[in-house]
């Protein structure tokens, strides 16, 4: 098969299962265990971080969860999972796939590790603050109605929303109306109880409670 | 005109400029002042962080400078400055654009803080470690040439050089021969030298000696 993904089941690769589940694609799933087969010499030359996940398209070798998932939407325009190229709202778009990837990822990791922005980082610091990230996000959720994008439900919302319900669960994203209405129209989409199954939840409630 | 660009001389806006240079097309400036303007209540409701660069397109806001890069490349398809919808080297193009605004940013960002990567933090880390990152961007910069992308020069040209260019100049960044050769083919595009006026600097030699 052409479309390879090197994942794990606990890792952020099921993010881009989501998409293949949206897009309808069949895909070869390589599961790589932390530490071996993640670290091996031939997973290496592939990905030299030795992490998941990783697309491999023929000879084409993919990492960055974001890169991977605006790659296959692009990949399979027909499937209309972003504005197309001459719609403004593809600004919108990347404007998520990249917040959600830049600030956002980095803020989470400074919690993760406990290192808490000085008044005079925040300058430098493409998140701002704590404060400043998540108001930008509940600004961004409170502009655009039922999805990031509109009425068109984007690949955004795949790699939002995932995001938001995986660090509710693990409590570091406080509630907030605005995330709870964002995230129930979320849960309409079909393909989104595949998710919660493979995240290995029993139902559509349990990430967010 | 329709794009506004909210931008400060001395910030990552002229990454911004570079590509309207490769793109040719006109826009509308806006210079904005740190800690003033940046932070006016007219400007945080476009840009909830007060930071810069902002693109907006007529009714249409993008932050995040890799957001307003992939969104202006799109607009202007016919400029060929990424490869097509259906060509797989665009995962390549997009691999580039989140390492860059992704583990690069938050690499460069830690170093800055003087923040250090303990060997169990490895793992949620986006970028490993310093010699996992830097080991990358070696193992990247050499699998194509002249460019990211091989023969075609693309945006993600810009976004990476930049980042370089900027980074040898403030001396976080350690020379290697595969920075400088990949450099040097950067430095052949004409609009390179417009991109150093934009910075301020004077040769093409200096931001890389
Ligand atoms: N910047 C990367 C980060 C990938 C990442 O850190 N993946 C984790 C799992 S979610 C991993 O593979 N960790 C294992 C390790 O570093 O050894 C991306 O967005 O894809
Ligand atoms: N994640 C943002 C970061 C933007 C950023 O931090 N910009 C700096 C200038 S390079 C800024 O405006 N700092 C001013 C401030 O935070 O007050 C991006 O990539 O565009």
């Amino acid at each position: 098969m052409a479309l390879k993904l090197y994942t794990n089941q606990q890792s952020r690769g099921v993010v881009v299962e989501w998409l293949f589940l949206e897009l309808g694609v069949e895909y070869e799933r390589i599961e790589l265990a932390y530490n071996t087969t993640m670290k091996a010499p031939e997973y290496l030359k592939i990905n030299p971080f030795g992490k998941v996940p990783t697309l491999v398209d023929d000879t084409v070798v993919i990492y960055e969860l974001g890169a991977i998932c605006a790659y296959l939407t692009d990949k399979f325009a027909e499937k209309q999972l972003a504005p197309t190229l001459n719609d403004s709202k593809r600004g919108v778009y990347y404007r998520w796939l990249f917040f959600i990837s830049g600030p956002w990822e980095s803020l989470t990791v400074d919690q993760m590790r406990g290192v808490h922005i000085q008044p005079e980082q925040k300058m430098f610091v493409g998140y701002g603050d704590d404060q400043d990230a998540y108001h930008a996000l509940i600004q961004g959720l409170d502009e655009a109605a039922p999805f990031l994008c509109g009425s068109q439900f984007t690949t955004a919302d795949i790699l939002v929303a995932a995001s938001l319900f995986w660090q509710l669960k693990i409590g570091t994203l406080q509630s907030h109306p605005s995330i709870t209405r964002y995230l129930d129209s979320v849960k309409q989409r079909s393909s989104y109880q595949n998710f919660l199954a493979l995240m290995g939840e029993a139902s559509a409630d349990s990430a967010t409670n």
